[in-house]
């Protein structure tokens, strides 16, 4: 169940990052790369932070099936890019969704203490992205004014954890609190949600 | 003492990842995460390359105060951003200057080689600032020529190894060196010092 | 025999990132760190995941010594920077195909499976390419469309690894894919071979 959930988010960031290579002009191998570290940076940065041997998208050739797959159905254009910025997007919030409950739920394993539980379900839903937006030159979608991205991640950690502290935590809940972040997300974007700005008042910039 | 140094480095460090954050637009989610791979980063860094378990970051909680503090001073314009260049500076030279001192320490503590203990000193030192600068898609700080940055760090991590290879460091010791190393710092500035460029009469690029 | 290639090919990133601080206008410091992270960044990379302690490059002194080296020789201008932008793809070149059997090779003595081999060959060669040009600012040679970058990476990474699995690699098998890999490099910039976009008949980008 949690190898499934993962798999998916593998393939839906590994979708987003195929999906900006096409964007920037990239060739296919250039195309599996940016694929690769959005769908399973994030996973190797939590894996690096828990010190538990080599990460499991090293020790496991498993994980990359999602990440070829992704990188196929967009070359063959089965995921059209003509609306490009949707479909990126779309899959970037399953990707987001599923990676900030798998990524606490993986450290409260660990045994971590339940804020290191939020902040690695947070850094594992947001670090494949960054690399991806990062390493292909652009400003990082976390950083992106327009629509919430790194507070729904928040809340999803942080429900995954409270969950499992109760623990009430299962497959169900699990799928349960993705569904909600990805609502969330969703409207976010659709209704143009903002968190205020990173200064109260701001003057003009000097 | 040691965890001291490190949490006023980390809130100085997290200071000049908020105030960035104003300076490209981003909201308060988009500060706190500038603010703590600014604030954190180095350290993070330094303690994968020990490899002695989950950096300290995650592993203790306490280091989110100073990180929430920063973006909350910022946020609440106690620390002005009208003269934003300065101000960011001075606090970026704070953190500088200490982070080198705790980085070589912990690193000699782990038992490493003194060469390795300088490096990862400078590596603590200019990590979370490079990480900061590159995640919002900034030329790093440790490659602008005007006023020398990577420098002062590389001293003050010889100077701490030295101290504690001839076994005088100590708690007015790393004060010492971090305060000697901001006076440095500051003065670059001030007066433009500058390090020979990375060639020698350099022609025409082509 | 490995240490020799190591520092041969820690050499030639190095001055490949030194080359690039002359381009974007940096000081020797500057022209050090950039010149450190393009020459030790894929190896350390490659450490970190194979989680076998301290990064060699951290552990062994010796390893700054081609790092310097590479900057004095572009700083006294030995190494030309006139025809800078062939220069510097030739050292990346070397320094490309040696890492790729490395990085496999070191994968494989720390027992790694032949999957992860190939992906660790191909992650010490282009990450300290990547880390050097993400760092600077720069699009990644990696995704550059003119001519094949991470292919021969990955041809190099799985014959290493095929011959290692035979049990007929050795150090002439090393130079030997080697040099096959820098040549096949080479004629790609020469001919401008190509790989396929990242999707098939593109259409207008929206």
């Amino acid at each position: 169940m949690v190898l499934a959930l993962e798999l998916v988010g593998t393939f839906a960031f590994a979708v987003s990052g195929a999906l900006l290579a096409v964007k920037k002009g990239f060739d296919i191998v250039g195309s599996l790369l940016l694929a690769s570290l959005a769908g399973l940076g994030g996973g190797v940065i939590r894996d690096v932070m828990l010190a538990q041997g080599v990460p499991t998208a090293f020790g496991a050739p498993l994980y990359l099936i999602p990440v070829a797959l992704a990188v196929l159905v967009v070359f063959v254009r089965l995921i059209r890019e003509d609306r490009l910025r949707r479909t990126l997007l779309a899959f970037d919030a399953v990707g987001l969704s599923l990676f900030c409950v798998m990524g606490s739920f993986i450290a409260y394993e660990a045994g971590l203490n339940p804020v290191a539980c939020v902040l690695l379900g947070v850094t594992t839903a947001v670090g494949g992205g960054a690399l991806r937006d990062v390493v292909a030159n652009e400003v990082p979608q976390i950083f992106n004014p327009d629509g919430v991205y790194a507070a729904p991640a928040f809340l999803g950690a942080a429900a995954t954890t409270t969950a499992l502290e109760l623990g009430i935590f299962n497959a169900f809940a699990a799928v349960g609190i993705a569904a909600g972040i990805f609502v969330i997300r969703f409207l976010a974007l659709k209704f143009r949600w903002r968190v205020p700005l990173a200064v109260l008042r701001p003057g003009p910039v000097r």
